[in-house]
């Protein structure tokens, strides 16, 4: 390393010349929030300086700008459904150089193994990927996922230098309470000097004062100005999500001040691989702040240089002298459209293309995750004990539920019986890490599928094996198809599978390029919508991956059973009174 | 520490009252530069959060506002010339709460012993002392000083907790040029992810990229606007310095913008007695700053959260929950004047006075450093070869001095002869640290001093033993007197002693508390220019202190002679051509 600082100098110095020298480049100056026109050296993928060097390597800018690499400040990264590797190719070319990942969903399904697996397999990619080691695994109690990591687990990985710290706090009531096995994770990540990201929407005051004490440091929850400004008078960092499923740029865009502006991030938190190929990552999030007439520097270091303070990333989110050499060339900083990208001091995309293979990831550890329980189709019978059930009512392009009592049909034996007349769907969660047997029952109303089922191994956050249908025969085959392939989503119809989306990793992502995901998927779309009729108002597969999930009102089903949010307790499907 | 984060937890969610509520405060907030009104819990040192909350004691403010307490980012407190804890009982009642010291003159004096000494004497108190370790001792090779300090010795404190990183690098030529016991000295500090502190007036361009890629994160030797946004633009945190010497303020005021007042500090690098009880500490750059149209609550973020951000101190700097509870009370944003402070959640000073005692250092390592050979009148004499000679001529109110050629008596046995209608001085460096018997000469003009002579133990950076008179028996009566208390400064006339000030902490600091110091250094100042008729445009103590230091221009003398700085090299008193 003396070497390394000693030749450092001697290119700063102009005793040796420079790898690389971008000539007349626009310099995004984070610092001092200004366009500086000059030459810049780049050698051992350190930034040397801005000066009249001469490299054994020349590029003319002819006057585009440089800004430092983008950097994702909160990402499930399995939410995009493809390995770390496919993943940096689908980013970097976007302008992302790092991102701030919490390894939650696969956690869920591995525990370790699984954020283990990540972390080999973000190794020597031409992307940063620091981790927030997941802080709620299982998410909640009413539900059974493939692990369970207290303090105790994640002790093994907090000093991990990749590890920036704690992930997103999820139990927050757990937090005020001064529960004991939250508290230690918290002592965890302070004793070892690290971060812990926050996630605590809807609460304020003393109530929040408690939360923060606990040591929490970043919030990408907030959905108003109020919220977030509350936040950062407290001195939590607030990141502005621009997700698939959850956007706040626009509600919370009016809340960013000259005064507190070095205190705002930004993050995708869940990012589908059709808005990434389509409308970007962390440089989406940008233009999108800029058309709302946020200053395009402003914009800038909310991306970079704001992120590494908050997290204490040394020497990266800025153009200086010792930074690294993560680096985006764009031709204009109202439209921001990221042309090239150099990690490192070396390119790594061109015109929207990764310049970089990725090594096949060794995904033996990870994946025949799908164990369950043997089952027959007398299984997905529903015993009723009165023809009158409550049944979870899904509302068009929401994650919300709304709990209706409904008439319904009950056979001899006093089974659940169905009706083609009526839009009234079985679904069925069936616990898949450890063989337990238990699967939960709902009725489901507002999905409209005729003469089939469809089944997921992707619903948040234990991510058991759901299916819906109109016949059991269909939504036995479903799952049986899902066993066959351990792990995917699966259309299946009249007993044939019609589609399938294999999700070897987890079950939870592809080991495929994204390009290939997206195109599955939007044959899926189609089959689910043109051959089984379902509701164009939602998107069946979002919508399944988050009817599993106990905590979003006002209905949903885990494995343990029906389960009512609002009161918070498990409940029957049958209404006798 | 589970119980204390459960603890803070529970008195922040009201189910255990505060040790201390602070009503009706006006608390400035850092993050969103914002004046809010309300009441702060206070808890086992930590600010637990604004709130409706009760308290074991409540106190009113009455609308007073409530500031995080004062951070010096740079400062040598031998300066002061007093002792850590009589350091401490002089600037917490200023608001000062945290200080950032760089122990290079003890360390010239003492070696690591010396550094030693400083961080356990700082235990305990009710000022956080944080350090960064000397990394140029000694400051130049043209004179000898009590240690020699290189990576190999300053390994020993880098993992120290109050270490935050290596003290200005003002060698920045080794820097430039990557001479290697200067790179194993920056090596030290990035392996152990420390901060470096710059030291690098007049370089820029590539030349200063080289400096800094040697991982340099701050500077407070700006002089001007240029210097400062150079260096902002390159990634540099500026420490705006008003000190007793130096004083930049005004300067660079000008050159803070919204956009880069986050990367700015406020420092005082050197402050003495007087200039601290008179005028205050950090206190006097923040009244400066506002006095001088700076917003008070970019002044008050420039002294708090901005050195936090740069030096890595994690929950300080800011009113926020989990924050170390430092707080100052103060009634007017405009004024400025510290009324209260408030360490870890306990009152320090009130109305200008310190609210706790110190106990008396162990100082016995430290002590007994003045070691030289004896030496006799006639060791004074200087030999010439030539009644012409390099004389140093004193300019009023400046450290620099001027190179004048003067015509001077020789006797007849060779010697410089005094002669009492000119103005013409001796001055004598005597090595005082390991006896080797060096004594280096020069003659002063423009001292104007009469009947006596001054020596003192107070010569950057080496502290040797520096004498200056009209006579070689007062001359030696003094650096005898300098011997019998084993440092400090004397002033002595026809043989008698006047006055001295006793500096027995590595003749730099007086173990007194510090109006002691100033009172004595009162009647010495008034002795010096009313018995003895020094120039009254120079402060003959401060102006002594600084003829030793080889790199301030145009010439200077060290225990190895006559240095002229302009030539970087040693000349001879006589001028023969």
């Amino acid at each position: 390393m003396n070497d390394k600082i000693k030749h450092l100098i001697d290119v700063a110095a102009k005793r040796k010349k420079a790898e690389l020298v971008l000539k007349n480049c626009r310099i995004i100056d984070v610092f001092s929030s200004e366009i500086i026109e000059g030459d810049l050296a780049i050698d051992s993928g350190k930034i040397i300086g801005i000066g009249d060097y001469c490299g054994l390597h020349e590029i003319d800018l002819n006057g585009k700008y440089l800004s430092p690499g983008l950097i994702d400040s909160h990402v499930h990264m399995e939410s995009s459904m493809i390995s770390p590797g496919q993943f940096a190719r689908a980013v970097v070319p976007k302008g992302t150089t790092s991102v701030i990942t919490d390894p939650h969903e696969i956690a869920n399904v591995c525990g370790l193994e699984g954020i283990k697996f990540m972390i080999k397999s973000s190794e020597d990619l031409p992307l940063n990927v620091y981790y927030m080691l997941p802080s709620c695994v299982p998410a909640t109690p009413f539900e059974n996922s493939g692990a369970i990591l207290e303090a105790g687990e994640l002790k093994e990985l907090i000093g991990n230098p990749m590890v920036l710290g704690l992930g997103e706090m999820m139990n927050y009531p757990g937090v005020i309470q001064g529960d004991s096995k939250i508290v230690d994770k918290l002592k965890l990540a302070q004793d070892n000097n690290k971060i812990i990201d926050g996630h605590s929407p809807d609460i304020s005051g003393e109530e929040l004062n408690a939360y923060i004490i606990g040591g929490i440091k970043t919030d990408h929850e907030c959905s108003t100005v109020d919220e977030m400004q509350d936040r950062l008078r407290k001195g939590i960092y607030i990141s502005i999500r621009e997700g698939s499923a959850a956007k706040n740029l626009e509600a919370l865009i009016g809340g960013i001040t000259p005064e507190n502006e070095r205190r705002c991030l930004f993050c995708t938190d869940d990012r589908h691989p059709e808005d990434i190929i389509e409308s970007g990552h962390i440089d989406n999030n940008i233009r999108t702040a800029i058309k709302k007439g946020i200053d395009p520097i402003t914009a800038i270091k909310m991306a970079t240089i704001n992120v590494c303070e908050c997290y204490g990333i040394k020497n990266l989110g800025a153009i200086a002298p010792g930074y690294d050499a993560d680096l985006i060339v764009v031709d204009s900083l109202e439209d921001f459209n990221v042309l090239e990208v150099i990690k490192n001091g070396k390119f790594a995309a061109k015109d929207g293309e990764a310049l970089f293979q990725v090594k096949k990831e060794d995904i033996t550890k990870v994946s025949g995750t799908v164990n369950f329980k043997k089952i027959h189709e007398k299984d997905l019978k529903i015993k009723l004990t009165s023809n009158r059930a409550n049944v979870m009512r899904l509302l068009p392009h929401s994650l919300l539920t709304e709990k209706v009592i409904r008439e319904v049909e009950v056979d001899d034996k006093g089974y659940f019986k169905f009706n083609s007349d009526k839009d009234l769907l079985k679904l069925a969660v069936i616990e898949r890490h450890n063989a337990t047997g238990n699967i939960g029952f709902s009725l489901v109303e507002n999905f409209n599928l005729k003469g089939g089922a469809i089944a997921s191994t992707v619903s948040n956050d234990s991510h058991n094996i759901l299916v819906i249908g109109d016949n059991d025969h269909d939504m036995h085959a479903a799952v049986e198809e899902i066993g066959k392939i351990q792990g995917g989503v699966v259309i299946v119809s009249k007993g044939k599978v019609l589609k399938k989306l294999e999700l070897p990793i987890a079950g939870l992502m592809s080991d495929k390029p994204i390009e290939a995901v997206k195109e599955i998927l939007e044959e899926m779309l189609k089959t689910a919508y043109d051959r089984l009729g379902v509701n164009r108002d939602l998107d069946p597969f979002m919508t399944l991956a988050f009817l599993a999930l106990p905590v979003i009102p006002e209905i949903k089903v885990t494995d343990k059973g029906l389960f009512d949010v609002v009161n918070f307790k498990f409940i029957d499907i049958s209404v006798n009174d």
